[in-house]
Protein backbone atom coordinates (compact mmCIF):
# COMPACT_ATOMS: atom_id res chain seq x y z
CA UNK A 1 0.00 0.00 0.00
CA UNK A 2 1.29 3.46 -1.09
CA UNK A 3 2.74 6.03 1.48
CA UNK A 4 -0.04 9.04 2.57
CA UNK A 5 1.15 11.80 0.50
CA UNK A 6 2.06 13.67 3.62
CA UNK A 7 4.14 10.78 5.09
CA UNK A 8 6.32 10.68 1.84
CA UNK A 9 6.55 13.82 1.07
CA UNK A 10 7.81 14.71 4.68
CA UNK A 11 10.26 11.46 3.81
CA UNK A 12 11.39 12.77 0.89
CA UNK A 13 12.02 16.09 2.53
CA UNK A 14 14.04 14.85 5.42
CA UNK A 15 16.44 12.65 2.90
CA UNK A 16 17.11 16.26 0.88
CA UNK A 17 17.35 18.07 3.88
CA UNK A 18 20.14 15.46 5.16
CA UNK A 19 22.09 14.95 1.67
CA UNK A 20 22.56 18.77 2.22
CA UNK A 21 23.77 18.10 5.71
CA UNK A 22 21.03 20.93 6.63
CA UNK A 23 19.49 20.78 10.46
CA UNK A 24 15.91 21.62 10.17
CA UNK A 25 17.19 24.96 11.70
CA UNK A 26 18.90 25.76 8.51
CA UNK A 27 16.21 24.56 6.30
CA UNK A 28 13.67 27.26 7.85
CA UNK A 29 15.95 29.72 7.48
CA UNK A 30 16.59 29.67 4.09
CA UNK A 31 13.26 28.85 3.12
CA UNK A 32 11.59 31.59 5.39
CA UNK A 33 9.13 28.73 6.65
CA UNK A 34 9.09 28.71 10.45
CA UNK A 35 11.02 25.52 11.94
CA UNK A 36 7.59 24.04 14.08
CA UNK A 37 5.82 24.46 10.44
CA UNK A 38 8.96 22.09 8.76
CA UNK A 39 8.62 19.69 11.61
CA UNK A 40 5.18 19.18 11.12
CA UNK A 41 5.68 18.88 7.37
CA UNK A 42 8.41 16.17 7.87
CA UNK A 43 6.27 14.35 10.15
CA UNK A 44 3.47 13.98 7.34
CA UNK A 45 0.96 15.93 9.31
CA UNK A 46 0.58 18.97 7.21
CA UNK A 47 -1.05 18.93 3.38
CA UNK A 48 1.50 21.20 2.23
CA UNK A 49 0.50 23.23 -0.83
CA UNK A 50 2.38 24.58 -3.84
CA UNK A 51 3.58 28.06 -2.92
CA UNK A 52 5.62 26.55 0.39
CA UNK A 53 6.92 23.34 -2.09
CA UNK A 54 8.39 25.64 -4.23
CA UNK A 55 10.22 27.82 -1.27
CA UNK A 56 11.38 24.44 -0.01
CA UNK A 57 12.75 23.24 -3.69
CA UNK A 58 14.34 27.09 -4.23
CA UNK A 59 16.03 27.07 -0.69
CA UNK A 60 17.49 22.99 -1.31
CA UNK A 61 18.35 24.13 -4.86
CA UNK A 62 16.40 21.24 -6.54
CA UNK A 63 13.15 21.39 -8.90
CA UNK A 64 10.13 21.47 -7.33
CA UNK A 65 9.13 17.90 -9.26
CA UNK A 66 11.85 16.45 -6.80
CA UNK A 67 10.51 16.62 -3.86
CA UNK A 68 6.91 15.03 -4.71
CA UNK A 69 9.29 11.73 -6.38
CA UNK A 70 9.40 8.68 -4.55
CA UNK A 71 11.62 8.96 -1.03
CA UNK A 72 14.04 5.98 -0.54
CA UNK A 73 12.60 4.90 1.91
CA UNK A 74 9.36 3.72 0.63
CA UNK A 75 11.73 2.08 -2.47
CA UNK A 76 12.91 0.35 -0.01
CA UNK A 77 9.88 -1.21 1.43
CA UNK A 78 8.26 -2.08 -1.91
CA UNK A 79 8.59 -6.23 -3.22
CA UNK B 1 11.33 35.70 -14.71
CA UNK B 2 9.83 32.35 -13.62
CA UNK B 3 6.26 31.78 -13.85
CA UNK B 4 3.90 31.95 -10.39
CA UNK B 5 3.85 28.36 -9.27
CA UNK B 6 0.37 28.06 -9.06
CA UNK B 7 -0.19 29.75 -12.88
CA UNK B 8 2.40 26.93 -13.60
CA UNK B 9 0.96 24.10 -12.36
CA UNK B 10 -2.26 25.37 -13.85
CA UNK B 11 -0.47 25.25 -17.30
CA UNK B 12 1.06 22.27 -16.45
CA UNK B 13 -2.13 20.38 -15.38
CA UNK B 14 -4.00 21.99 -18.66
CA UNK B 15 -0.83 20.21 -20.94
CA UNK B 16 -1.52 17.04 -19.23
CA UNK B 17 -5.26 16.83 -19.41
CA UNK B 18 -5.53 17.75 -22.79
CA UNK B 19 -2.54 14.73 -23.77
CA UNK B 20 -5.56 12.84 -22.32
CA UNK B 21 -8.42 14.43 -24.38
CA UNK B 22 -10.28 15.06 -21.69
CA UNK B 23 -12.38 17.59 -20.70
CA UNK B 24 -12.36 19.55 -17.25
CA UNK B 25 -15.64 17.51 -16.18
CA UNK B 26 -13.96 14.32 -17.32
CA UNK B 27 -11.28 15.64 -15.06
CA UNK B 28 -13.78 16.30 -11.98
CA UNK B 29 -15.28 12.93 -12.20
CA UNK B 30 -12.27 11.18 -12.44
CA UNK B 31 -10.64 12.90 -9.30
CA UNK B 32 -13.56 13.63 -7.32
CA UNK B 33 -12.51 16.91 -7.28
CA UNK B 34 -15.57 19.43 -8.07
CA UNK B 35 -15.28 21.31 -11.83
CA UNK B 36 -15.57 24.47 -10.45
CA UNK B 37 -12.10 23.95 -7.72
CA UNK B 38 -10.46 22.84 -11.46
CA UNK B 39 -11.09 25.83 -13.38
CA UNK B 40 -9.47 27.51 -10.04
CA UNK B 41 -6.21 26.07 -10.80
CA UNK B 42 -6.06 25.62 -14.19
CA UNK B 43 -6.36 29.57 -14.19
CA UNK B 44 -3.69 29.43 -11.81
CA UNK B 45 -5.73 31.38 -8.73
CA UNK B 46 -5.48 28.09 -6.27
CA UNK B 47 -2.74 27.18 -3.75
CA UNK B 48 -3.42 23.64 -4.34
CA UNK B 49 -2.03 21.16 -1.69
CA UNK B 50 -0.57 17.60 -1.55
CA UNK B 51 -3.21 15.66 -1.23
CA UNK B 52 -5.58 17.49 -4.06
CA UNK B 53 -2.08 17.19 -6.00
CA UNK B 54 -1.94 13.33 -5.69
CA UNK B 55 -5.79 12.97 -6.83
CA UNK B 56 -5.41 14.59 -9.92
CA UNK B 57 -1.94 12.86 -10.88
CA UNK B 58 -3.78 9.24 -9.71
CA UNK B 59 -6.78 10.40 -11.95
CA UNK B 60 -4.44 11.21 -15.11
CA UNK B 61 -2.23 8.58 -14.73
CA UNK B 62 0.89 9.75 -13.95
CA UNK B 63 3.80 10.17 -11.45
CA UNK B 64 3.10 13.17 -9.25
CA UNK B 65 6.37 14.76 -9.85
CA UNK B 66 5.08 14.97 -13.14
CA UNK B 67 2.47 17.53 -12.53
CA UNK B 68 5.48 19.99 -10.73
CA UNK B 69 7.44 19.75 -14.05
CA UNK B 70 7.67 22.79 -16.22
CA UNK B 71 4.78 23.20 -18.61
CA UNK B 72 5.79 23.59 -21.80
CA UNK B 73 4.39 27.22 -22.49
CA UNK B 74 6.94 28.18 -20.04
CA UNK B 75 10.10 26.35 -22.01
CA UNK B 76 8.87 28.18 -24.87
CA UNK B 77 8.88 31.39 -22.98
CA UNK B 78 12.74 30.62 -22.70
CA UNK B 79 15.50 32.44 -23.74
Amino acid sequence: MPLDPRTRFGLKLIEIRKTRGWSQERLALESGLARSYLGGVERGQRNIALLNIFKLAEALGVAPSVLLETPVAEQELAP
